[in-house]
């Protein structure tokens, strides 16, 4: 998953990507979702359990939202999912899981989190894949879905042999991230000057 | 704390409230946040264990927001917290703690969660307690608040000699229904159409 050649669409680190959201503000969003440099260390820890779980991992979200209509609908048209676009999207889905998990959270991240907001938002839903689905993806789904997100990793996170404490704080540490994902997600959304 | 009569400004089941969102929406929103009947047994039960805490618990969160300035002023202006703000505020978010443990996700329930988010607002903040702060909470700390809320969460669960399973159980239908009324308190800032 590491060669972004492979997984159209990525373009982490590129220009000219940009974020709303300065490191001064990410640094206060980190202190609010209780992040510390040993939540970093323990996802740097939880990237090498997940590497070579992230199909599994996918297999499991992209089954909860196949199961359920009001999901599966903001990726297809009348009914009818959209495979290439499910396919192109999976790809980097497991990305972000492993950039979740390794990337430092500098401008180059704020930035592609940006991009990824936008592709969830109106302002840029379906272009990148060409895809034959609904126009935006709700917030108020982007949001709920930290649930489903963090809940469903604990036995990924577990599956390694790792002690119990060591498991939680792996996943306390991955709850974080996504939450702090989200709401930067959340940004394209939102009224001027009330994020 | 249950006696609704000593909470100013705890309207619960009161009119002329009202939600923008549909009981149809909320049961799509739970399935989303996987909040099921077992998550309403447990939260039940997690009203028993944290009943003769919640003072405990407020003052872990009043804590946490007052040592940190960018969260403090939201309750204050030019630096100077607004004590009677912040002490009414208090009385019912430790009713809230109870409320969303024990109350049904019924219109009721939909409708005092949309007044909490238009207090949170601009368009009401202030004017239930006369408050002298900040006009709005931005979302950002709103959403990221899930984690705070979340996590020391757990310690409170536990004090009561639950074994593991059920502590895990309380907290992790505690963390769905933080996720599932974070949700719902995002929706005045979301543009029409997009929430």
């Amino acid at each position: 998953m590491s060669d972004q050649n492979i997984i159209p669409g990525y373009i982490y680190g590129q220009q000219p990507l940009s974020s709303p959201i300065s490191i001064e503000e990410l640094a206060l969003l980190k202190q609010t979702v209780l992040f510390t440099d040993e939540d970093e260390r323990l996802l740097r820890l939880a990237s090498d359990v997940l590497a070579d779980q992230t199909e599994a991992i996918l297999d499991v979200w992209y089954g909860f939202v196949g199961s359920h209509p009001h999901l599966l609908r903001y990726f297809g048209q009348q009914g009818q999912p959209d495979a290439h676009y499910l396919a192109a999207v999976r790809k980097r889905f497991g990305q972000w899981i492993i950039d979740t998990c390794t990337r430092s959270y500098d401008e180059d991240w704020l930035a592609y989190q940006q991009e990824i907001a936008l592709r969830h938002h109106s302002i840029k839903k379906n272009q990148t894949d060409d895809a034959k689905a609904g126009p935006i993806i709700h917030l108020r789904y982007i949001l709920a879905f930290i649930v489903p997100l963090t809940i469903t990793m604990k036995d990924f996170l577990a599956a390694k042999g790792h002690d119990a404490d060591t498991v939680a704080g792996m996943h306390a540490a991955w709850f974080k991230a996504v939450t702090l994902t989200a709401v930067l997600w959340s940004h394209p959304y939102v009224h001027l000057e009330e994020f």
